[in-house]
């Protein structure tokens, strides 16, 4: 693991240079689902020669019925694939909802040749409304259809998740071993974390690597907790948040298990990066990042308060550099510091020394960069954590008040 | 205590016919502290016979100075005055904040023949900023000159302490008794919460009624405990809160400690209300209840989670009745509920019944009215609480964006 585990340095590739993983197939279309229109049912075919996987899910006690079907899917650690649909989250829809996760599931296996019970379901969308199923078969069959391999059909996938998405996310590494190159890759949308998550986050992860579930299953919970977990855009834990990794092992070769984790955390953190880039009105992506604390869990603490004040959040979007409603959220933790003794830098600048007054306000430039960068020094310690987050901004409020989503 | 212990069934008086407390003198004037002009330096002056007193603070790390000051004051249950600044937080400013405190109180103390470890300092206003300690000093003095019973005066420490506030806030209730009447009363600025608190809420309450240190204490906690303790605007804790209770004895009546505690309790409730009705930016005011859960505990928890989420805040502010959004938050809960059994109301129509789909949302009319209830009925046991919030609207983010505060 690299000192900062949350940092990129391999060369992860979230463009044109992306290198989809072999053993898999791809497929996005518009099925009628989304009122904006666009694709919006999405399938993930895993070809083999193996079938092993793992999922993590949203903690939320509501959880979608797609996520409750899906748990069992993933619990004997095979799955043959994935289908998505945007435009309905299929969330607090009773009995009714689950019979319609279990059919699309269903229709997926039957079109593919596997069985219902392999075939992972992920919706997003408004919660508490039943999907229009005759759409949704009709995207399926389509979707099955049209079903390649390669960075195309992986794009159109990743387009046909998109909610209030304005650009696809996507990332790859290409990991070089004695044995030949093993590609890992990923889908996602939305802008989310897990335990507790956010804003109906969908992740699919794909691998040719030749991996154990058990394997992918720990290196899954590691590449989350220090990506999506870590990003919070705006607090709230979706009910329908979902990453799952897939692994064909077409590419014949298994991987040190070290360096597999660090290449999965690494495409996870870029799309986690990518997620709070593009997440609902943002006009500022910010890093918090706690250092010198006592425990990691408690630099993780203090730099979720602070990601999750709207007094903070509001005062970065008027591009004010007020430290006091850092440290007012500072100040609710548990965390072991003095307070006399902590620091507070916002873009390098250290507004706030030892709890009070430091460098002066007006040297902070928050204008001119969509990146800002808050630290906070705790002095207790030798660990660190980075949360990423989002200021509240006048096109927040719009996007969720003038819409139900 | 009435079965709602957050109503009010007495007659508490908040505008013309409010009845100062016998004993007190009261003072506001401008000082010069606030950019914006109008009263910044209130003083509150007990003339005895008695000079009992208690009061809760922030429990936020970073306690402001004054804070720090008036912790110790109160501690012996004695205060003989209270003076109180809008215009500057004297919050993280090191020991010259702590000094101007200090100096603060002995100032006063001189003017009125008090001792300074018996004068409260509040203050409130931007975090991190030396007060101009020769403006003080001439408000106190001004102040001190001008001091003077009755409910002018009382209104004019009251707009002293506006920062943000629009009204001042103020309240009073008479309790007859076969000795004669007592006076509660108190006036409030900020919208705020204790314990956690935000918002910079002070709140100073007096009466006439002759009760030892120790009643007025667990009054006060019990007061607070059900009303600012469940006024939670935008989720922030400030470093400045102060709830202060002055008793003068003047009335030379002790009233039976239920019906003191009832009155204040109630005299609190309605300046926390006042406090929500007056939040930065709000459009609305929503009443968060949730009912039949298995603790006060448990249902003060889902009540205040539900309160917090910006995607439910946001949504009223739109109009919408999305309860997706409210029963995700109580899924984040670790309340005692089975999900398919658990109902939400807005505005009294069921919306979601057994965790599903109930009544058609466009029956719903959230714009009709600034106060919106939101009931959540967790079907465990017989336990309730309301948390008392606001919508997320443009002009909080306005407010909080465009000015330093």
């Amino acid at each position: 693991m690299t000192a900062d585990p949350q940092e990129i340095t391999l060369p992860v590739e979230t463009g044109a240079g992306l290198a989809a993983a072999a053993g898999f197939e791809y497929a996005g279309v518009e099925a009628g689902l989304k009122a904006s229109g666009g694709r919006d049912v999405a399938l993930i075919h895993n070809l083999g020669p193996e079938f092993t996987a793992a999922a993590v899910f949203t903690s939320n006690r509501f959880a979608a019925a797609p996520v409750e079907w899906s748990r069992q899917v993933v619990s004997d650690g095979r799955v043959d694939a994935v289908v998505l649909n945007s435009g309905g989250a299929n969330a607090c829809t009773g009995p009714e909802g689950f019979q319609n996760a279990h059919r699309t599931a269903e229709e997926v296996g039957e079109l593919l040749h596997a069985a219902a019970g392999d075939v992972l379901v992920c919706s997003t969308g408004l919660i508490g409304v039943q999907l229009p199923m005759d759409r949704v078969s009709a995207g399926v069959r389509e979707a099955a259809s049209s079903l390649a391999s390669g960075a195309e059909a992986d794009r159109a996938a990743a387009e046909a998740i998109m909610t209030t998405d304005t650009v696809p996310k996507r990332a790859s590494v290409v990991l070089e071993t004695e044995e030949g190159p093993v590609a890992v890759g990923g889908i996602a949308k939305g802008a989310g974390m897990l335990a507790p998550g956010l804003a109906t986050m969908l992740v699919v992860l794909t691998t040719d690597a030749s991996l154990p579930a058990e394997d992918l299953d720990a290196a899954l919970r590691t590449a989350t907790a220090y990506s999506f977990d870590r990003a919070d855009s705006d607090g709230c834990m979706s009910t329908n948040d979902t990453v799952a990794l897939l692994a064909s092992g077409a590419s014949g070769v298994t991987p040190e298990r070290g360096r597999f984790e660090e290449a999965l955390r690494q495409v996870c953190v870029s799309l986690a990066l990518q997620l709070i880039g593009d997440a609902e009105g943002a006009s500022h992506d910010v890093h918090v990042t706690t250092v010198n604390a006592a425990t990691e869990g408690q630099a993780l603490e203090v730099s979720r308060a602070v990601s999750r004040s709207n007094l903070v959040k509001t005062a970065i979007f008027g591009n004010d550099p007020n430290w006091g409603r850092i440290l007012a959220e500072v100040g609710t933790t548990r965390a072991d510091y003095e307070p006399e003794r902590v620091d507070v830098s916002i873009n390098g600048v250290t507004i706030c020394r030892g709890g009070a007054i430091g460098e002066d306000r007006s040297l902070v430039d928050l204008a001119g960069d969509r990146r800002v960068e808050i630290a906070i020094d705790l002095r207790a310690g030798a660990a660190r954590a980075t949360v990423w987050t989002n200021d509240l901004t006048h096109d927040y409020v719009e996007e969720n008040s003038a819409y139900s989503s």
